[in-house]
């Protein structure tokens, strides 16, 4: 081993993100071949059908008028008040559990999902995510001396596969006796399915059971990433109900992000939101984590959270700013019809999509698909399982000829 | 001890800030007594003599004039490429060490300490910082299972005691093989020091002699927060050429803030600057930084980077920019000397004070020394060793007075 100044546990591989690299291809292609024969389905952000950003008007309009002072000054270790106050209602809406609940401001839901990893579970653990997953849930637990262990999100019929999840969960349960599961839903990155209310019925039965145990410790993180883009309504909210009057050793957290719901994606904003039928364990989580915030990165960017505080306050403003993410909701909810029709019709499998950025195709050495659709001018991310459509990023009309070009390429590797 | 659901790693005092309830203290009394009335020497931000903050209007108006796009969009994990190259120009200006330097964007300066004290130091490991430091440092410190060993910053003549650091430096070298020390120069917060060069010299010569045993890794980080507001020109940015061809098992990371020159406290923006005469070390730091960033905010403030970038790029916008860093310097430095003045015309000791937005005075029982000048309507933050009054937060008018209030306090508790 060659001279090395940082400690072993922080000796990471000489590597670059493979996302923004595939993306800087993506550009190169269309500045060469021209964007209209490009389809760039590589950033997991919201992009109109010219290619450009899609920057909310109301929230821009909104950061830009605030006074410098406002953006200026530091905000609170743990957030500003009325932003933590804001930030539930803005998550929850009309589905708030009955139960203690405090919030603390983070950097996205990047911050919350670190503190949940750091503070609940111990060097050595293991973290329970399903086999189709955020990357960086590996990054974050690797960093801090964790693994990862994976369950099966769906079962043969394309359901939540309970049977698997129940499995993992008693096993790493039985040795640790502290357990943290992510369920990124609803709206799953990378496949677009979100857990039903039924389903989220059984995961909580697992976890009361196994709560009979008084040394078991079960922490449930829900990233929610994605969830402004569930759904009609807010009926994809209903689960967070199920969150009232749990046993006191469940504790469940939300990573909410203003990243998407938002499009502050560069501003670093979001909130860990604590939730237990227990005062005592709601506090400790707030002061945990805001041990760890100001440890971390001291404080969260303020200008981000006073235009959700603005915005929220202002009926007017929170009218305004609902019709712009919703008719951005229609948007993605047509483009994301296209891509499922368009796979039917050219019999390209698929995995059960519902909300959210993402679709997602199961197909064995998908590097080699990938390489392979990038000569076609066709940009999808390759995951260890499949591939990953970014409806959020493609038009329309490309969204409905992409499973075409996708399924003749996965033909032609067999 | 009561059901905790958090590791233990993870239990704090359930506790607030303290600075920040003693701001809000000084808030209530201005409401009370008038602004005239109240000296508010609390937080560490620039204020002008009306008691607001200071907003730097170059960097204002070319936030607000940032294209929507350029606000929202992800920032890479590592920050902009032309940010990395900015930063490195707004730190080092002319002094730029002849090394392999790699730059990681964080938020703020505490992003950087915090990747340094966690990817150069084992659990257990202790950090060296001198005894009158910011009280982050513990923070960060405890928060990942390490601890604080401190040296005396004075000697008796009121100099750098380059005694008492070789001391604990090779106390804890000899015991640890690594040692990562912060040295948060020029403008030391709380007492406003700055190391001269021949003191960075005596420094460096004590970490190349222990050096010399290949087995032993020196870390030197340099919290450099302050120094927009140190020296006249770029003189006390000349100690950075000494961090040319340094053995390569010294590694030199400097933990560059935004906050204070770019009155950017709240958008959460920095970098961390490794400095090497070995590339693989550069490297090294550089993908461990990156790492670390992915897994604990995924990346930067995107807004900050550009602000800085475009300003760098445009003689126009620099000259403007650095005119109205120099004017609030100046400002800052009359208040700096109506304090020092006083505190000689009053009998009042004060610890060498030469740059920065704060000054120490020394004392027993600070904390009950700030209660009673609480009662004078005076906010000092109380640290272990004295008192820390935020010249950077006072009018010069206020900074002449203060000392006098603050000897009849003390002699009176004596």
């Amino acid at each position: 081993m060659s001279f090395k100044m940082v400690a072993d546990h922080a000796v990471w591989p000489l590597e670059n993100d493979a996302i923004f690299g595939l993306a800087a291809k993506a550009k190169e292609a269309i500045e060469k071949y021209g964007k209209d024969n490009v389809i760039d389905s590589t950033l997991g952000a919201l992009v109109d059908d010219d290619g450009n950003l899609i920057c909310l008007e109301t929230v821009y309009s909104e950061l830009k008028s605030l006074p410098n002072a406002d953006i200026a000054a530091y905000a609170q270790v743990a957030g500003q008040p009325d932003f933590l106050e804001a930030v539930q209602d803005a998550c929850f809406k009309g589905y708030k559990p009955d139960a203690y609940i405090k919030a603390v401001a983070t950097p996205g839901g990047t911050g919350s999902v670190r503190h949940a990893i750091w503070n609940y579970t111990n060097p050595g653990d293991s973290i329970l995510v399903c086999d189709w997953f955020w990357g960086p849930y590996v990054t974050i637990s690797e960093e801090f001396g964790r693994t990862v262990t994976n369950y099966e999100l769906f079962n043969d019929k394309g359901e939540f596969n309970i049977i698997s999840f129940k499995e993992k969960f008693e096993e790493l349960l039985k040795k640790q006796k502290r357990l943290v599961t992510i369920i990124n839903t609803p709206a799953n990155n990378p496949t677009g399915y979100s857990l039903s209310d039924e389903e989220w019925d059984e995961v909580l039965n697992i976890a009361k059971e196994n709560a009979k145990d008084p040394e078991n410790k079960i922490i449930i993180v829900v990233d929610s990433a994605y969830i402004d883009y569930a759904g009609i309504g807010n009926e994809r909210r209903k689960f967070f109900t199920k969150f009232s009057h749990l046993p006191e050793n469940i504790f469940v957290m939300v990573a909410y992000s203003m990243s998407k719901g938002y499009t502050m994606y560069g501003m670093r904003s979001g909130a860990a939101i604590g939730i237990s039928s227990s005062e005592d364990v709601a506090n400790e989580f707030y002061y945990s984590a805001m041990h760890a915030n100001r440890a971390n990165w001291s404080n969260g960017t303020r200008a981000a959270m006073s235009v959700m505080t603005n915005i929220a306050k202002d009926p007017a403003k929170t009218k305004a700013y609902e019709d712009e993410v919703n008719s951005t909701k229609t948007m993605l909810r047509k483009r994301a019809d296209a891509f499922v029709e368009g796979a039917k019709e050219a019999g390209l499998e698929i995995l059960p999509y519902r909300d959210g950025f993402f679709v997602s195709i199961p197909c064995s050495n998908a590097k080699k698909a990938s390489e392979e659709l990038i000569k076609e001018n066709l940009f999808v991310v390759a995951l260890k399982k499949g591939l990953r459509f970014a409806v959020c990023a493609v038009s329309e009309e490309k969204c409905r000829v992409s499973p075409a070009k996708i399924k003749r390429v996965l033909d032609n590797l067999k």
